[in-house]
């Protein structure tokens, strides 16, 4: 348990961003609870107003990965590729075997807190399983484009509903960095 | 441990949001735990574009309870007012001993996904360590007013920061509900 009081708190203070993942598909009983954990997180007047399309269809993430890339701006390709230690043919997706797509209701001010919470539960719930994870928003890209709305028929999102980033999970073939935290984030009135 | 795999998992299935809190005050360990967890939540691009103002002043607690009140909507104030009972003198706050206004830096596309992730990693720190929560939307209506540059300046909110909502913690004194899941909400693409 090293320092932390208990395992829910290692599990939060543990879960970094991996950009490195294995090949090997995460198992079903895995993904059914990441999910269940998403789908309980709390939403502003219990709306639940959110949706998640599984894909773990290597041609569609390869072709979603194409796609995006085509969109990325110049700056961020040269960051992303340096990134990639140099390489062309690197993906949005770090590799991962899993996207969770993330929808939330179109034009209700809460949706993006809820869907927030959401991801967050679904992290930490795989983290706590030896799942690594991360937040790919760069896929929003792919929704911004002529084409936003044959995603949405493929990916059978519901009316109303919009996508708003991938969550990519899978097993880490890296040891993750723990970014400095920023100073001054807190005070205090007693 | 009942039927989780693991108390992560546990913390995050069993975190229900709560309406009646005991006036006890939770303990400095448990307040410095919630906000470091709070702090170690996953950004977009690492911006940790977040602000916490933790509020324990029970007289700034009445005064923006009251406040927020005189802005409710008629018939939200009815349907709150049967939620409490029947009480007029509600708390919108459910009298929750402690608050932490979470504040978001504006006009980031990533702000609110960022600080749900965040309130999520408190909101379960607190459950694994027997505080109970709720996220207080409403009090938004106090930050839309002529007063809320007084607020920003009372609470010390960062320059091109605002604030969001409201997470209140303290003990429960009440078993909280668990809703109904919506159903149709995972679609799979494989």
């Amino acid at each position: 348990m090293s320092n932390y009081p208990n395992e829910t708190i290692k599990s939060i203070m543990e879960r970094r961003s991996v950009r490195k993942f294995k090949p090997q598909q995460i198992t079903e009983q895995e993904l059914d609870c990441i999910l269940n954990c998403g789908l309980n997180a709390p939403s502003a007047r219990n709306t639940q107003n959110w949706h998640f399309t599984v894909i773990q269809n290597a041609d569609l993430i390869s072709r979603m990965n194409e796609k995006t890339k085509e969109r990325i701006p110049p700056e961020t390709a040269a960051f992303l590729k340096e990134r990639h230690g140099g390489r062309e043919d690197y993906s949005v997706f770090y590799n991962a075997p899993t996207l969770i797509i993330v929808s939330g209701e179109a034009g209700n001010e809460y949706t993006d807190f809820n869907c927030g919470y959401a991801t967050q539960n679904m992290c930490l719930a795989a983290q706590s399983l030896g799942v690594a994870s991360i937040v790919i928003g760069m896929v929003r890209l792919l929704f911004r484009t002529p084409e936003a709305d044959e995603y949405i028929k493929e990916f059978n999102i519901p009316n109303g509903y919009r996508p708003l980033y991938a969550v990519c999970f899978g097993y880490a073939d890296m040891q993750p960095e723990t970014p400095e935290r920023l100073e001054d984030k807190v005070n205090y009135i007693r």
